[in-house]
């Protein structure tokens, strides 16, 4: 294990390796999240935020009558953004919507069908990575609501990506979309084969990689956070993988004061984040 | 609004109407968190919780005959924590389980019917409360799965109890207790019909009340958190409601970087009480 307080085995701000010169693992086109299927977003956020991006082709839009004529102005703005001319929300009933979106779908009357959003290759985000850069790796997080929520935060407080397994994480669908609050349109969201390859082709990017873990021996506190980071978080439950710890160069844990010692793993992902944003401040 | 820095102004940790006199608000025996029926817990660790919890009448506690199993020794030491003798899990097969559970429940193979735990009242929780102390207040913060985490964060870093709205609040339910993992056996839950006098007997206790709001004038960083502290959480997308920002001393804000400002809601709170803990060490 690789100790970052010897300053001499501290990794250098540009490896003599950087950029990464292997080739994009998918080379024949760019691959989207989800396969290539259409989608129903749903929820204000979540619709309007797919609408601003210019990245994403909307092939409908439905909202009440009572949502298109409040929100009409917000409508426009982010169909402006995206550069979307004669787009207009089609106004069907909530019943309607109801029907053709999944059961318990939370709409507040408006959904969009659209094409799922392009995959981005952990090179290109990587290459794009400013010096001090928190990337947050997702070890089979499952839970779509939990996913959503850790994207919002990484929105809010400028987390350069979040990478996920192929499997084992939730695809992009409508309830990612609405737990993501428009957050799914910001934040980099790469899928993975193979979790262990990403992690040593962040480390190739000067990375290092802290793995969240309740048996951690580095407290929250006394993580190093300047320059690229990466944080790890495991499985509700399970934990990270053994594979995926041995990557770790060091497990960190949160200290916390009682016997019900395990959070919610978004909430977990919330507190890291805010204490890497709060680190950045001094 | 009064000001902390003006330290004439500070609450006296014990004000002189210290024990609260009022009397009860319900002084017909102690009603029960959302009525008096019985209600199904699933999932291992909110079963295992209301095990051991002596104040839970368990009626009937049904597992898969692979979890009884396998879990036999944690079962029988929660009796044991509990004072339950001959006790032991009735086994059915997870179908069995699916039907007798609400839809899509994620039961891990074991549930239990239960009694509803006995509310508290506030007067009882700020008598219990040390002079340092942070309890949360939740303003209509409807979501089970985020009072859940909220609770689940609450129990792990030692909130003194969370309050919230009787009204617009998740009752005692399974998804709730599911979502808190065994937490709503730990933090008192208090349920106010006006969340507002709630916020006056917490000055009255001398409690400082801090509200999380987007447009709040004090950053984080910035809250004084000595002596007992109230924190209150408004409705996601709602925030705050006028009468409870009105009752707040100042309103704080997460300094976030990005144009997505807000924060799940659950999120949010996990960063507040991380952030008060983390000062409480000091």
């Amino acid at each position: 294990m690789r100790d970052r307080s010897n300053r001499s085995d501290r990794r250098p701000a540009k490896p003599a390796n950087w950029p990464p010169t292997r080739p994009p693992s998918r080379p024949t086109g760019k691959p989207q999240r989800g396969g290539h299927q259409s989608v129903w977003l749903y929820g204000r956020h979540a619709v309007l935020a797919a609408l601003a991006n210019p990245e994403r082709r909307i092939e409908r839009l439905l909202a009440t009558d009572e949502v298109a004529r409040r929100h009409t102005a917000e409508i426009a703005a982010a169909c402006v953004k995206a550069g979307r001319t004669g787009f207009s929300p089609i106004t069907v009933s909530r019943e309607e919507l109801n029907q053709r979106l999944p059961e318990g779908a939370v709409h507040q009357g408006i959904a969009a069908l659209a094409t799922p959003l392009e995959e981005p290759a952990l090179e290109d985000v990587l290459a794009r990575c400013p010096e001090s850069a928190l990337v947050l790796a997702l070890d089979q997080v499952t839970d779509p609501h939990n996913v959503g929520a850790i994207l919002r935060t990484a929105a809010a407080f400028g987390v350069a990506g979040v990478v996920t397994t192929e499997r084992h994480a939730p695809a992009e669908t409508g309830v990612l979309a609405k737990s993501a609050s428009g957050a799914l349109e910001i934040v980099p969201l790469v899928r993975t084969v193979n979790l262990a390859r990403a992690l040593d082709q962040l480390k190739e990017a000067g990375f290092w990689i802290y793995g969240l873990d309740e048996q951690g021996d580095v407290a929250l506190g006394q993580v190093d956070f300047a320059g690229r980071v990466c944080i790890v978080l495991g499985a509700e439950g399970e934990g990270l993988r053994r594979l995926t710890a041995e990557k770790c160069d060091r497990l960190v844990t949160i200290a916390t004061s009682q016997a019900l010692a395990a959070l919610n793993v978004s909430n977990a992902g919330a507190i890291v984040v805010y204490e890497w944003a709060r680190r950045q401040e001094k």
